[in-house]
């Protein structure tokens, strides 16, 4: 007998046909024996339908209005999933997040869970009932209903997941893994049996879009070992957890980011405290910098090139000219690149790994603009109109059984 | 200044247009300087379409879960009309029924309430807020949303009135306030400026369908002054209120009730606890018997007539021939009878309002089958076809300039 949470996005409960099946996967795991928590998304387009709804009203919602529509959507859905089991012969109960224990930050809107009180939950589970919790839902010190953002389902999961000490916590999903490649675009795609927290996490920034990054970060500091899973077939799915059993492979997984751009400053004068100057006014306005790079100088001018994400590039060309750098100072920017990363923990005491990438990508010629690494990734700014060549080109290199 | 309480139904909130009416109604008032509660039911179908979402489920739905469920409804109208009364540039916050501090029983789908904790309202209040209150919800001891049944907002409304002491409790419908009769049928319906609570409560179960009974009852218990009023046009309403002025009219309103059966037990033995044994059993089955009227007993045999709400004359029927009367008891179910009934505070002291009733039915040539009165009803039985005629008949004895 062990304590299985499992999550269950939109689109696994999004109509009575999607419910059932799910209530179908809950009630085997629970007459196994097993004490069985739930946590669901909003049915399908329902968050999105009440986001409009408040759109139609106002340009500008209140976060914290914002938060307590948003929450009706987890709400239908959590009793809905209840009432299913019920109809199978199970005991099951609906809790909403401030009935679940969970205690939030005020930040409406991302509101970052700080505990959880189980009382309820274990009396729930003494009653031997299943229990449905509301994913992505709080309660903070103001009695005020939060929502932890976009994928905060996830995050609910998890955190009941280490809270209760769960034995397993299962992310259901319409794919059946983390796969070394996106398996709709490269069909050498190699679905992995398991995968680190850290190479999750990277695979999750750059794009893979299968866990929520905050649920994986919380998964690593709690030791929760996650699996992410199909909730449309029967088969195992990835595991993700601290360490895994010695590979073979250097690389987990390759990814492609487009969602980038490319902003060059060419003519900076080149003394002290330019860098500092330009990022410092960009992290005050939230804009993420990603990959930097700076000429080496020549004569007392330099040139500074970097990426952020595609929504701030307009935003961030105005702080630039806003800087009043020199006369000669030119802007440049491009939003016809992408990022193409190799990641792995294996590649860490590989030093050949960067190698194979660039050799890859020379086969299939396609120009670096540029390049970063770390520990576990690398990470190439390229064409956008090559990039998916390029993950397949890198993908095939690593994974040439696939 | 004032604290007044308004309260909106479903049609009043249905679509961006409404909600947007109603936050100028209410906004209106706030800027007068007044403190402003406001209850909210879900926005039109959406009670309807969350039924239907349990009902593809389950025939049986659990009663806790459809609380939850149909919780939503009143959360997202109260949630989008904070939004709108904030984009019109007021300060308002939403509460749902745990956060208003509703305090109820523990019958799901049919709370009581048992009090309000008002530290939160007092709160808010003081902070100048608008307060949009989710109407129709609460939480019971055990820490679970409870509803109130349909036309639980109006209660809502009524309670929070009650607890804080407010001025006036506005009831905001789709008709202008309390006519004399159905104005969509009757064209000489009059609108009434004043109506007492036992006016009302009686109008109200004849079929009226203005105000929720529970409301006017806790309106009388606590002395709270409500106005009908329409959220669509300017006008003063109707205010119900414990005494009104004098006033020359007997009667305050003529309805028809189309929603009931005649029963007749034709051959009951004459003998004492016939009826006893009869209603007894009827009340059993939550079954409520309205107008009786029983034969004078000839040899040892009598007659036993009475109607039911239409919904219940099957199983009334049913529940008859198992008592096992005798051999020769005929059971007679007629379900093509309507109800019309005169009613006024103002009849208790005037003998000849029976007889006025009698003569418009005579004179209009309509056949009365049963009589009941009251201290401020007089209700007469007859065939249905002929209803409409007959309330017509009737309001223009009592009203002849209508």
């Amino acid at each position: 007998m062990a304590l299985i949470v499992k999550k269950f996005g939109g689109s696994s409960v999004k109509d009575y046909e999607r419910v059932m099946n799910v209530a179908r996967i809950i009630t085997d795991t629970y007459k196994q024996g097993n004490d069985v928590i739930v946590v669901v998304s909003a049915q399908g387009d329902t968050t999105d339908d009440l986001i409009a709804k408040a759109a139609e009203i106002t340009s500008k919602p209140q976060k914290r209005e914002m938060d307590v529509l948003q929450s009706a959507g987890e709400t239908i859905s959590a009793s809905l999933l209840a009432m299913a089991c019920q109809e199978m012969g199970y005991p099951a109960v609906s809790l909403l997040g401030w009935q679940a224990g969970f205690q939030t930050s005020s930040a409406y809107g991302a509101a970052r869970i700080k505990g959880i009180q189980t009382e309820r939950l274990r009396r729930e589970l003494d009653r031997k009932n299943i229990i449905i919790v509301a994913g992505f839902q709080g309660l903070c010190k103001y009695d005020d209903v939060t929502t932890f953002g976009r994928g905060g389902s996830d995050t609910t999961a998890v955190a009941l997941a280490a809270a209760l000490h769960a034995d397993r916590c299962k992310i259901y999903t319409d794919v059946e893994g983390v796969y070394t490649c996106d398996p709709r675009k490269v069909p050498g795609a190699v679905k992995l049996d398991e995968i680190t927290y850290d190479e999750m996490l990277e695979l999750a920034t750059l794009g893979a879009q299968v866990l929520n990054n905050r649920s994986v970060e919380m998964a690593k500091k709690y030791n929760v070992e996650m699996e992410v899973l199909s909730s449309y077939s029967n088969k195992p799915g990835t595991i993700v957890k601290e360490k895994i059993a010695m590979e073979k492979m250097l690389v987990r997984g390759v990814t492609k980011d487009a969602d980038c751009a490319r902003l060059s400053i060419v003519g900076v004068p080149n003394v002290p405290g330019m860098a500092f100057k330009i990022f410092s006014k960009l992290a005050a306005r939230n804009i993420n910098v990603d990959i930097i790079l700076q000429s080496v100088g020549r004569d007392d001018l330099k040139d500074i090139t970097f990426t952020v994400a595609r929504a701030h590039a307009d935003e961030a060309v105005a702080i630039l000219h806003a800087l009043d750098l020199t006369a000669n100072a030119k802007i440049i920017k491009d939003t016809s690149v992408a990022k193409v990363s190799a990641v792995g923990a294996g590649m860490e005491s590989h030093p050949g790994t960067a190698s194979k990438m660039f050799e890859a990508l020379y086969e299939a010629g396609i120009n670096i603009q540029m390049i970063a690494t770390s520990e576990i990734k690398i990470s190439v700014l390229i064409e956008q109109d090559k990039a998916d060549l390029a993950v397949a080109a890198v993908h095939k290199a690593f994974f040439p059984e696939g």
